[in-house]
């Protein structure tokens, strides 16, 4: 199959190094001239440039650009397709994506790899980035049942883990497992910060140790990416942060009231209860 | 030196074990007989008893119970002790400690090993498990200086690095370092399980990844040293506690004013300034 990339990134290179692999011929676009010279010597792609018409050719293609240019290459890109093509994307949130880029090209299906590593850009790709991690896939009523069968068939062939669902429940479940995590994690480091008392601010430093270490790691992160997600999926993160927010008062409650039996059950809860979530 | 230790369990245990390495004699006391055939069993101690009159001869009483137990044991160990001898404690919250102790016995110096592992219990104890963390050492106003000097001297033998500081200041330091990222994990997993759409919180729990993993970890973690934390640490958890609500909502009124600059100038000092607590 010819399959098109665009940018060639953490994301689109590893899927390009993979679906070589598989036998599939990569088309390959980027911005940079640089990128495309690099993307064919990693043996990330067969052809590159930095014009979107190389897709011309192009069965499926994949849009591996930052959230915000998804909707915008895709409408640069439609003049060099034929209607058969199918896009697909890679962006971290789903619904802000699937609406703009539907009405623009009815054979679209939104997707997001649950992949990564703490580097970014071409020369962070890998082979089989994806192997053995999620894959979601947000079909629309509008979404040709062919479009979607395309995509899984080759992303299931990266062997991945496949869940199909609204682009809503995608976007609230990665608000609660992964966005609002970087949040809580930076409020955190935030009521650290706010100690006026040097002393005390010194010796909190010292003797940090582990538990403030994973509990702050993700909040001390990529602040574009925490951006990203509360600028795409603002709605949906908002609800969770809320939900928190009443979870934390009862917590503060609780320990203002001595409630020592509620404090306890509830820490029994979330030790029975959290290992469901790595099942 | 003739060195006493009551309670040997991982801390108590693992003293023991670099002590006499470093050529002290260990009295061990235990409530349970079995304890105390396997603490001599493991290298522990030299002599143990479930008696605490074993320690009239000890000239140093390291009292490593759980932190309900220390002030009862203080009180029955007296009639046992000659007035020069020094006790100190190892329990993880020291004003309340304090309070309790140095009027019962003003030979005394509150004491705070940083070190520990997921497992408990006297099999649990192992060589060096000090060695390079910290130990906090409490003295007040009416702590004699050789006391401070004698247990500083025992602790800095196992190569740890010594801080000295209030009871308050500790405190209020490991609130923001140990006891709030416990409570700010455990209303993350507690807001995740209040999702009421069967859909989402299935998905939720098939893309847990890493992220999700590390910030709901202490969270996660043993009941009981979770509650002995707001317990003994009432005041000063809360008042980190309000200091990190004030932070969330601040956070919450960012998302919904959708000033993405304040965020991302938030975030970026985040990840600026988290670096300083591992150095």
């Amino acid at each position: 199959m010819n399959i098109g990339i665009v940018g060639l990134g953490l994301i689109g290179g590893s899927l390009g190094l993979d679906l070589r692999r598989l036998g599939h011929q990569v088309l390959g676009v980027s911005r940079q001239e640089q990128t495309c010279h690099q993307a064919i010597d990693l043996g990330i792609a067969d052809h590159t440039s930095t014009n979107l018409s190389l897709l011309a050719e192009a069965q499926v293609v994949f849009i591996c650009t930052p959230i915000a240019v998804i909707a915008p290459t895709v409408e640069k890109l439609i003049p060099d397709l034929s209607a058969e093509v199918v896009l697909t994307d890679v962006g971290s949130v789903k619904q802000a994506v699937v609406e703009q880029v539907a009405p623009l090209w009815p054979n679209f299906i939104g997707g997001h790899p649950m992949a990564g590593t703490a580097e970014s850009g071409i020369e962070a790709a890998q082979p089989n980035l994806f192997a053995g991690n999620s894959y979601v896939l947000t079909p629309v009523e509008t979404t040709p049942a062919s479009a979607l069968q395309i995509v899984e068939e080759i992303v299931r062939s990266l062997t991945t883990k496949v869940y199909i669902c609204t682009p809503e429940d995608h976007d609230q479940a990665v608000a609660w497992i992964s966005h609002l995590p970087v949040m809580v994690s930076n409020s955190l480091i935030d009521a650290c910060l706010s100690e006026t008392e040097p002393s005390i601010s010194l010796l909190s430093q010292k003797l940090a140790s582990s538990g403030f270490r994973d509990t702050s790691r993700v909040g001390g992160g990529n602040p574009e990416l925490g951006v990203m997600m509360a600028r795409y999926n603002q709605r949906q993160l908002l609800r969770s942060l809320v939900s928190y927010r009443q979870s934390l008062e009862q917590l503060i409650e609780t320990l203002e009231k001595e409630d020592w039996q509620t404090l306890e059950k509830r820490l029994q809860l979330a030790q029975l209860r959290r290992p469901e979530f790595f099942t």
